[in-house]
């Protein structure tokens, strides 16, 4: 059998000892598994930031990965622990949306409460299920337990309210979802959504109360440098990018800002 | 035979190239090592926040673990390079203390000198001995060489100072051991020691000067946004916690603050 | 056959997907891959940086090894994607003067353009080629496809700039090649021309217009605490560092800055 592969997505950084908890659980339940990083450095409680990172990440996993993430402010209290069966693969964490991105891209098979304490660890924290639920749930997986032995089928879980993309009068209107670490503002606005107003070699872009007329690029290089242009990147959505600088700085931007883009 | 879990724990920051050479070296000489960063974010030089997320982080590891640790401001001075045998695993890092909190929660056999040229690199620097010996060292005993190979059985150890628990008239004062990324202010008072207070829904806490009456909760979202409370954290300590927000920037604490806590 | 290991060194940092879209690439094709970081943290588009600390990581590592390097301002332009063969391993990266440094130590054996798209991901982005480009071809090569089947041989490359060492009138001039995570002023100047200038207790060194008498020592601890030293490092380069303090603060130098050595 083809060892399997465990991703992890936190808010935890790699000061603590957290993150090596997790995989210290990983390996004592499967010792051949293999763990793949997906970033430790979710901004703190960002469940939405941590559904981005991970849907990016995810679906260039091989068939059978399985994903745990723990962004989870609410960590203890009532909100159930989730496992996910798609059709590629796992994912575990906590029933707050921070899998729902993810896991819908690949097509949901089934959503589990993880309730059996048998794949758990013998003494549970309040405030680490990483290490003590998710994590354990995930080597279980690995390991060959069926889902359904996890805790019983639930169809009710909650909603991230990712904001939509609308369409009016030749116009596109979506949000920041994200600022990567060259400054590149990533917007909610897919390739299909950007076909729909018909841009040629500019485009005209509101973004945080700034009117721009932007070169459209393919990459970053073919804007003059540190010069914005509008590019659709490497996930398939609308960047607002500059060449060798960051864009998010030089239009004071950041997430969740609206942004409305059409033909110049 | 099952694959052998190598673990590092250093200063040296994920920017240069030292924690890649020390890996470099431990798959050369055991090409099927598993190996693990508990952290590279140790505090520049900073022994005892070493030792404290090391000794967090080695309990979860299968048993056979060997953990490498390199806290080391004396580097190619007097002091000696150590290989200790628990009852679960090995530690090898420098004789600075840095070992002895993990070591002795996992209970010594014995605590050798490394000496053995034939298990250190051809050519040794006198900078860096995590990838010069210790890193040989843990590979070494990865592929199965005796730890009586390595050099001479010592008693005499550097004994960390760390700060001990006092227990006086219905007060227990212990100090700040960690301040972890999420900003809770990790204490040396462990779960033992505040059965002998008899808390209940609320204690009385002194720190930094300041006088606190806090919630004792379970978990980080049982106070109010923002607002500080006590808990028991995953590693069996008093923490000072607060909801979704640093409690070290609120209580303006740092790591040997001394901290008294009693009934409120 | 022994798994092959594929190491990386990129400026995109561990915050976002990117890196983890390499990893998932990487053993999409190649599932016994062992990955192993460099470092994700090269300042952004430096490539002198990232060939700096390519080359100290990689001839550490064993036979065979394939190295990915990305650091690539110009991604998605004219500049190609090589393939170079050495004595030791394989590089994949831009051509841009990123794996100069590395290849040359480990003597090429030839270099090829990476043309063959059977060898790429099915849809490349303008964006990304570490992860469309750069990740599948190590994977590719770990596979044990041959070299050849990327691409024509190619003999123009681009050179990097790095300074050169000159020696005149008894005095050596470099320049400061990188600052570590220590703080430690790492130059260009190598322990062979070191020898030229017969040092014995002590050296005279010019560095950012200021001049210093400094001791010569084996190693960071062998100065007074915080008083800066002359040494040469674990990579055979002549360094000034200090004592557990950071020697390019106090000293208010950067990479870039002339070195001056001469006898006191």
């Amino acid at each position: 059998m083809r060892a399997k592969i465990v991703t992890l997505t936190t808010d935890f950084g790699l000061r603590d000892s957290y993150v090596a908890e997790m995989k210290a659980t990983i390996l004592s339940i499967c010792p051949t598994a293999i763990i793949v990083d997906i970033t430790h450095e979710v901004e703190k409680f960002n469940i939405r930031m941590g559904a981005y990172i991970l849907a990016s990440a995810a679906q260039r996993f091989p068939e059978g990965t399985i994903h745990v993430a723990a962004v989870d402010p609410e960590v203890g209290t009532r909100r159930q622990p989730l496992l996910i069966q798609t059709r590629r693969g796992f994912f575990v964490g906590p029933d707050n949306g921070l899998l729902t991105l993810a896991s819908h891209k690949q097509g949901i098979i089934e959503t589990i409460q993880i309730t059996n304490h048998k794949f758990m660890l013998p003494k549970i924290s309040d405030t680490f299920h990483g290490r003590d639920i998710f994590a354990p749930a995930a080597a279980y997986i690995a390991v060959g337990t069926a889902p359904n032995e996890f805790g019983p089928i639930t169809v009710e879980t909650v909603k991230p309210d990712f904001a939509r993309v609308t369409y009016d009068r030749s116009v596109l209107e979506g949000e920041v979802l994200h600022i990567d670490g060259f400054g590149n503002i990533i917007t909610n606005i897919g390739d299909q959504e950007m076909k729909l107003i018909h841009l040629e070699k500019t485009c005209s872009v509101e973004i945080n109360g700034r009117q721009l007329t932007l070169e459209i690029g393919k990459t970053y290089g073919d804007s003059k440098l540190h010069q914005p242009l509008a590019l659709v990147g490497s996930h398939g959505y609308l960047e607002i990018a500059s060449n060798q600088s960051s864009a998010a700085e030089i239009l004071s931007t950041k997430v969740g800002d609206k942004v409305r883009i059409k033909k110049a």
